[in-house]
């Protein structure tokens, strides 16, 4: 029987349903079952495009749980504040981060923005993960990120899994005024989870961020400019003309199909694995992003 | 109070007398205070040299999990089977993966090595972590390495953790014969565990492996030459002058010293930190390693 709960009942039914006559199966076979209303176009006006010398990073923004940071980038970005900026940090099995306040141009706005760790749960879509978490008393997703909440009706945030945005801070938490962003690329450093603001993920193109030459220990900033990786432009993709856009769409999170997905990789059906581990950790459930058919 | 537990109840009696006379500190201030005896010298014969273009890769053999597929590595080291060897699969937020049977010298002796996914827990020192996992009954650390065991009496396992090397194989268990290994340079593939065997973990120059460019999707691996990281050699570290070895000594897991670390990670102190996690997640513990003073 399926573990998988459902924070709609409706949905719950269906994908029991679903399993009931369906054999178990593999994500691919999953993915291959999905039908147009199982994903969901990625806004072009909550999408960042990093243009990099080695091509195009693209980043979804996360309004429904940092809306102030995401207008806020929105506003920098079309200042071309990030334009000409460096990737200045790389730490090992952590974060990539790019933006430096003291590159700021004269005249960039930078309003003060409030801190955005967390969120109410109240009215906030939310499918369960079945599985126990070491740091959180329920993970699971919400409009496309995973994500964590104490209580239905108590407190709600974004999981720091790999590729996660978030915005670099100084010690007072209203400190991040998204001068300075960084990406993790490594084990989930859950313990940023609710002390700093999430503000997207990367859908496309983290392979071009995860593979930035690594800084000195112990943190990862580089000691010279010749070692900074130059950041062409970043851009709303609804600032572009159609043709200079790419077209993305994500699996929707909140339907019987995804359950499907995360049962296929609680038990992994091919015959390589011997121990089925029957049990997913939210950070490794598949957000799956492919280019709009 | 501390929630720390340990295997052995002298060395938990130990810890929670530290606790008490020592305020809470950070993870810099519990390695400052650790004496010689905190340290354990890593063993040269079971150390491995990987030498790439960018520097040398140091791996720790795992024997305790692993007795014959160490013993089989270092054969063919000493036949010099990894020489001249490519790196030849890289998969973001995965493994980098090196070596090839279709590369083996004309020669080389490569013997079935029988699956070492678990051992008994039985006799093998073990010191608990407190907090809930995702994927085992428990987990800690077993000399050195993050690990899993399902009851005292029963198995263990070593936990796939970023930089873990495992041997790769094919749908038989028996099938890895470690002319393959791989290392994880993503978020922790849990769903590995005690599906595969794993042989060690990197302890110096992860950096150098994990930003290896990735090849193409999904798998990662290369579909031209040109594309192959080559590997210069690998040694065994005894089997070098003394001159050549880089000597290296790991924090102990076993010690109040050490738990001490963990609580510093636990409950982070610095005033960065706005809400504790209060827990861990065993692949999120460092296992300090330092050049011999």
């Amino acid at each position: 029987m399926i573990a998988w709960r459902c924070s709609s009942v409706t949905l719950a039914l269906l994908a029991v349903q679903l399993l009931q006559v369906s054999e178990a199966k593999t994500m691919a076979e999953v993915l291959a079952a999905a039908k147009p209303p199982d994903w969901r176009a990625i806004d072009p006006a909550n999408t960042l495009y990093m243009e990099l010398e080695g091509g195009r990073v693209i980043i979804e923004l996360a309004p429904q749980f940092a809306p102030k940071h995401a207008e806020n980038i929105r506003s920098l970005v079309r200042q071309q504040y990030f334009d000409a900026q460096r990737i200045n940090r790389s730490q090992d099995n952590f974060v990539v981060q790019w933006g430096d306040p003291a590159f700021a141009r004269a005249g960039v706005r930078k309003p003060p923005v409030p801190a955005e760790f967390t969120r109410s749960a109240r009215d906030l879509p939310f499918t369960v993960l079945p599985d126990p978490d070491t740091y959180a008393p329920q993970t699971g997703f919400s409009a496309g990120f995973a994500a964590a909440r104490d209580g239905a009706q108590g407190s709600a945030w974004p999981v720091h899994c790999y590729g996660v945005v978030g915005v670099g801070r100084d010690e007072a938490p209203d400190s991040g005024d998204d001068t300075e962003l960084y990406v993790v690329t490594g084990h989930a450093p859950r313990q940023l989870d609710r002390n700093i603001t999430v503000v997207g993920r990367v859908v496309q193109g983290m392979e071009l961020l995860s593979v930035v030459p690594r800084g000195p220990s112990p943190m990862g900033v580089y000691e010279k400019p010749e070692q900074h990786t130059i950041i062409k432009s970043v851009r709303v993709a609804a600032d572009l003309p159609a043709a200079q856009r790419t077209s993305l769409e994500a699996l929707r999170t909140d339907t019987p199909l995804f359950a499907e997905l995360i049962e296929a990789r609680r038990n992994r059906t091919d015959e390589w694995y011997k121990v089925r581990a029957g049990r997913i950790e939210v950070c490794n459930v598949p957000l799956p992003v492919r280019v709009s058919p």
